[in-house]
């Protein structure tokens, strides 16, 4: 139907006819000629209709915005004065010769170039009017090319793409699963994967040896984040693998990736032990690009006499850390009240300060609330931070998560608020993660998931759990975690010692994934690999702002689509061959998403 | 890990020194000396274990079938006398220095060279063991390979890779949707997409323009035929296309996927109308490698003295069909009885037949029960179905649609058993669909589904349904239905004249799909595009017996997975945060699947 599109004219066609398809984006009258932006997946092209062509001037006259045209006429040079550089095809126009509707359009719900004006319920509402948006189109065309890139880079390595069931059995990652009624098992249920996890460690058994798959995920969990009921992973496993070549391999793709669509020339990525990220950074997936670091000066503020330093200096799991922020001085009070209000969030119950105005004039040349209690020690806290004139110095004091969460929180605000970045891109593993962690009743949590395989031997772990290092791996990038991977256990005794260690006995083990235990005694190798967020992935290559612009058909908060308004009500006849009837009726549609 | 995989290992590498991980597949010991064939995904390598070697000797010793070892070595020629020219690996042997155990493993519930002598359950059960074997393997390495090509191919022809929701609403395929409870809309459900066929419609309405998408598909079946319950399809749509550019996309996708992954050159593919697709082989989707075709007789049965012939012959939708075998007179009576039982699956009444022995003879040279009847019109129907010496003609007469399904099924199975292929692989387009075809009760039902056009205008459509064509398209295999699409409708106006002819009125439409039409109205471009089922795809092209052989975590029949017990009993807390209750308990596990 058509030669060209539009975003593909240029001056090398001048004199061609060409036919276009495409919407009516803007439609200017002239002095008595027609101007239409007729727009594709490709750009715009402005195309003059002059009224000596009538048949096609009486058509477009016509044509209202995002009426669907075909539109075929000769390209030439637009007239000296009115060519628009910002514009790929804003050299040329193209003259009609005829015009043809292939459909109309009744007035859209918003214009695209007002789109700002109406609220996300709107735009989701009518998404395939959103999507129209160039912006949201480009979005769109990239994740393709970056699923492409994904692909192509795992293929030419040897991995097998293989779809893993969707209907399956509930999976140990923790989270709330999606159910699905079975109609031939009455009372069973499917439940949704949240992780395609047991069926790729199952296809090592297999000796599938590299496979991948670009894999949706569910959880029902209340979305507070910027999150979806249902996501993609990019989902790797290997056999005969260790950390280093998961980990290279993955490194490898993500820096090609970067390359082939963005050109983007990422550096190697630094590895850091989780321990000395939480240290310097208070955070698992640092930003990198934020030139600030927490300082630890517990051992400074032991002696204090102000408790609510002392107090967690002293104590075993408290931790007094330092943030110096150069040029930092500047800010008001009622700035720093923000930040305090801001650290409250993460549970902090205050944020202490001290501002170095001149640090030659000794105390003097110090405002803060709290240096009157650090006699004695000021100079070595100050040496320590290698304070300067116009820094300013936070400090977090509390139990060890709560000082990490909130001064680490307030380290990347602050880069962002004073714009400290130093780079565009920052790269980097966390490693060496504690195989366990202890929950508020102490218990033991897997702090990855509990097929993830220790550093230590079986005797290490069962004795001095609270010790054990993980052979875990996650890919962060300013700030965001990209990926998580591991080393899984590939022998059938560990894997019995970290479920007891995390109270899951035989019986709860057999039930839950007896089937990979099993499977575990027949000959499984040692295997590990990763998986990365897709979603968040193209988020951060396209710099959206949410994830729903990087999901062609999103839900909302409240896991609703407002377009096709699932989930709906559904007949009684079907609840009955589901073997299922309701609590309670649905609410009226109009209630569920007030 | 490892230097090579075992596969790889030939001439070429003789005197290196290589390593090795894999399975333990077969072991010998002869003259002292331990012999394994060790096993990876890339096939098979014989490894020695010599005394000498003390230490590699003790622990090849201990190796059992489908142990994990490591093993380092030296290739070397086999010596004179024990090549194995069937064997890739069969020209050189590895002469192991080293033997490491990765994993034991217990005996397996069947060893991979006796899968035969268990039976499916125990396989599927078992499926990571089942995996192992080299032919399961290589399925899953096609399938890889075959979905690969084809994204390689949609992408460079400008086809975007867009994700579509799994939770979403109903979708009006017609089959039974699979139901997810939602738990934040009490009451409410998602269901799971029998295809994406809304959504890539409003992508078309976006301007997405070409999109593509490997995508899960549900449909709540009883799976009486070789189907599962989540499937897999490629599907496709484009923008501004007619049935033409569709048609030549897709065919070249097929044949350059063909060319690539098989090394097979598909001929041209053909295009036969539905009409004539029904009258030569009784079926929409003919097996054009069987050189057998149905002839109408109707005319020179209408007066016959046989009322079996004569009343289909009379009647308004009755068939009287001839299907001439040639060489099938050798046919015993107990065949032609089988036969008989045959067509009887399909309603058909009985089967009539004529044995041509000597044509020369006339009527004495024939052999059959209804030949009496034939008088005066036995020769001109020997000349129309241009029998000779030694056919064998079979009779169908009945409803035209009893008549087609048998003799139809009959010509196949004809094929299959007197093995009369003329060549190993026969593509096709049938087109010129029926709009609708009437159901048992006077109603008119859509023969693909309601969003195909119609390739007549709206008052023909709404005066003459019975007559109207589509503008479908099925791509057809071997006898096989590869994929089907059509031009949609575009226009809203249209789009509600097909749906009134389906007696489906605003309300309904609105509520089921009130936002399709809506989106209808605001820009819709002509589009149209296709799907193809991949699992049957990839069995085509793997020669896999069943659906099963070629999806890695296949379900039963009864739509239960064997491995993991999936479907299983959640907890009552799960189903009271879903706001649902059950009718009647889950039955006990064990009787579930007996």
């Amino acid at each position: 139907m058509r030669s060209h599109y539009c975003g593909q004219l240029n001056e090398t066609l001048v004199d061609q006819q060409v036919t276009l398809c495409g919407w009516v984006h803007r439609r200017r009258d002239h002095g008595g000629v027609i101007f239409l932006d007729l727009r594709d997946r490709d750009g715009l092209a402005q195309v003059v209709v002059d009224p000596d062509t009538a048949e096609a001037f009486a058509t477009a006259d016509r044509a209202r915005n995002e009426f669907v045209l075909r539109i075929t006429g000769r390209v030439r040079p637009r007239p000296e004065g009115t060519q628009n550089p910002n514009m790929p095809t804003g050299m040329i126009e193209v003259l009609a010769k005829d015009v043809e509707v292939l459909n109309t359009a009744a007035t859209p719900p918003f214009q695209l170039d007002e789109h700002g004006k109406v609220g996300e319920e709107t735009r989701l509402k009518y998404r395939y009017i959103d999507l129209r948006r160039p912006e949201m189109i480009d979005k769109l065309r990239l994740r393709s090319r970056i699923s492409h890139s994904v692909r192509a880079f795992l293929e030419g390595q040897g991995f097998l793409d293989i779809e893993t069931p969707i209907l399956t059995r509930a999976t140990p990652e923790g989270a709330r699963d999606y159910l699905v009624p079975s109609r031939t098992h009455a009372g069973s249920f499917f439940a949704l994967p949240q992780s395609p996890q047991l069926f790729k460690q199952l296809l090592m058994v297999s000796g599938v040896d590299r496979y991948y798959q670009i894999a949706k995920c569910f959880r029902d969990e209340d979305l507070r984040a910027d999150r979806q009921p249902e996501f993609t992973q990019i989902d790797i496993e290997a056999s005969f693998v260790e950390e280093d070549d998961v980990m290279a391999i993955t490194e490898t793709m993500i820096r090609q990736l970067f390359q082939e669509v963005l050109d983007v020339e990422l550096p190697l990525f630094p590895r850091m032990p989780y321990a000395e990220a939480m240290s310097r950074f208070g955070s698992d997936k640092p930003d990198l690009r934020i030139p600030l670091e927490l300082t630890d000066v517990d051992d400074l503020m032991k002696d204090v006499d102000f408790k609510v330093f002392s107090g967690p200096a002293q104590a075993e799991d408290g931790r007094v850390a330092a943030l110096k922020v150069p040029g930092g001085a500047k800010l008001s009070r009622k700035e720093i009240d923000e930040y305090t209000k801001f650290v409250g969030i993460y549970g902090a119950r205050g944020l202490a300060w001290i501002k170095v105005n001149e640090r030659a004039k000794g105390i003097e040349g110090l405002q803060s609330p709290i240096v009157k209690f650090m006699d004695g020690i000021i100079e070595e806290l100050l040496d320590r931070v290698e304070a300067q004139d116009g820094d300013i110095i936070f400090f977090g004091a509390d139990n060890a998560r709560i000082v990490n969460e909130a001064i680490g929180a307030l380290r990347v605000k602050l880069g962002e608020d004073l714009e400290l970045y130093t780079r565009e891109w920052a790269p980097l593993w966390v490693v060496d993660f504690p195989m366990f962690e202890e929950d508020g009743n102490g218990r033991m949590q897997a702090l990855h998931h509990p097929f993830t395989a220790p550093s230590c031997d079986v005797d290490t772990l069962r004795d001095r759990p609270a010790e054990a290092l993980s052979k875990a791996y996650d890919m962060v990038l300013n700030g965001t975690e990209l990926g998580g991977g591991s080393i899984r256990i590939h022998d059938h005794g560990m894997q019995r010692a970290v479920l007891d260690v995390l109270g899951i006995g035989e019986e709860e083990a057999d039930e839950k994934f007896g089937f990979l235990l099993d499977a575990l005694q027949y000959g499984a190798p040692p295997h590990g690999g990763l998986a990365f967020g897709l979603d968040r992935l193209v988020m951060l290559m396209t710099g959206a702002k949410t994830i729903r612009e990087v999901i062609a058909f999103p839900k909302t908060q409240s896991a609703a689509c407002l377009m096709t308004d699932a989930p709906g009500v559904v007949s009684p006849t079907q609840l009955k061959e589901l073997n299922i009837r309701l609590r309670q009726k649905a609410k009226p549609e109009a209630e569920q998403d007030a």
